[in-house]
């Protein structure tokens, strides 16, 4: 179902989002699975990301944070699938004007726990702007926030 | 127009946002001003704030972190000036149960430059709710990012 | 599970919606079903109701009203089943104070069809305030608009 | 400052939305103004759009209706500002392309008053995408509703 080029850019944008992103790594963001059917981001619990020092909870732009990144790797795994004959250098040209035109938090339970998983959906297609929803769950299940997103992708 | 009661709230919350949350120590998230007239929050760029190393600028999930920040200063600010009897008490409870609901930022510049202000003006004053809109300027007065925003403030 | 008076309420607060809000009847809104687990609004396509005369479609407002309303019903309802005790004097007051604090919608589709039905479920349930996000989908399925709405239930 | 051009398409969409949009005759709503500056949207209070009997308050579909419309021609009188050089044939492609891709309102007050009128402001103005900020105010001044959209431009 993925061509070789497809699974080429998802591993190389994989690669950039774990790695390479300085934001990233100061939170200590993980992209824990990243194919044609979506990404998984996750992000351990540590000091330093604490927004409440009372509750001991996640602040909540780590929330934004990971959603967005979601998000936006959502976005673009739906254009990498939405055709089969993509060049490399298309796509590339597509994941460097990958944007992020809006979002809302819904902020739905403190954020408790040891790992936080992020993960999302298209829910409109375009070749310009896609939307998508996001959720961050901790480890026991916990439905910590919704996302939703306007991406330009194109 | 401000009495001790309230000056000295926002001093003591003042303080705690800008010194003692962990995730705003790790951004180096600075409370520049906050009084009954609102807040001024800034963070300076540095490199590992960066979530686009192409283009170097703003992760779009600090710009969500201040705006967050902002609003729910904001939203504070606003339930300490709608009366002149509080307790200290009853204002520390108030910030306790602070919390955002939901979030919605546009991002309208790339996050260019080197000092980064947020302030916020409350639309929606309520006992229990408060609705604010944030906003993010780079130092030369560019608009980077819109926040809208709905607390939890009782 | 619906003790009487959960079901009594629900019963006139549909039988008020479906027959005497007075932008209801404008539109044609029919309370097709409303219960503890939920509501189903639905709306017939009408020559009043078009926004795009080329396209034929259902004007914006249009969803967005059938929406919010799905999303106040939705957080009611969430409201009455969050208790067993109640009593009918204490939900008259709720529905009374029910109101809408913020709305997102997103528009998927153009509105094509002949019978649209909207839904919901609550995200956050609250005693003072519940989030819910609602959906529209015509009679073939396919899925119109998304909304997210935070709603002061108390 | 206007070219002949802007002006005639200006004029010529503001008479379709004025007059041969169903949805907008039933409600009643006038385009009062509408130039390269923005536009004015007012609607008359009348018994068929009040959503709480008890309140006598518009419905909040109508407040998102009139936003919608409002943040729609800010987008598009937007696009028409933006070159001097658009063909009559260009600008007619563009407005029917026009669309919502995402809609946030705010609700501040109940809809109280006589006259309704809607004006707004583009926060981000983009060839494909634009952003909106709408208000809504009665004849009082008093402050309705906010919105904030993302406008399919081209």
């Amino acid at each position: 179902m993925t061509n070789p080029i497809q699974t080429e850019i998802l591993h190389r944008v994989a690669e950039v989002f774990d790695k390479q992103i300085p934001f990233h790594n100061l939170l200590g963001l993980d992209i824990k699975r990243y194919d044609i059917d979506g990404v998984e981001v996750t992000i351990n619990m540590k000091a330093e990301l604490i927004g409440n020092i009372h509750q001991q909870i996640l602040h909540g732009g780590v929330t934004a944070t990971v959603l967005d990144v979601v998000g936006g790797l959502t976005a673009f795994s739906g254009i990498v699938a939405s055709r089969d004959n993509w060049s490399i250098e298309e796509l590339q040209n597509r994941i460097q004007t990958l944007g992020t035109i809006d979002l809302r938090i819904d902020y739905l339970r403190p954020g408790r726990g040891n790992i936080f998983t992020g993960s999302g959906t298209v829910i409109r297609a375009g070749n310009r702007v896609s939307v998508c929803r996001m959720e961050l769950h901790n480890e026991h299940g916990d439905h910590i926030a919704f996302g939703t997103g306007t991406y330009m992708v194109g």
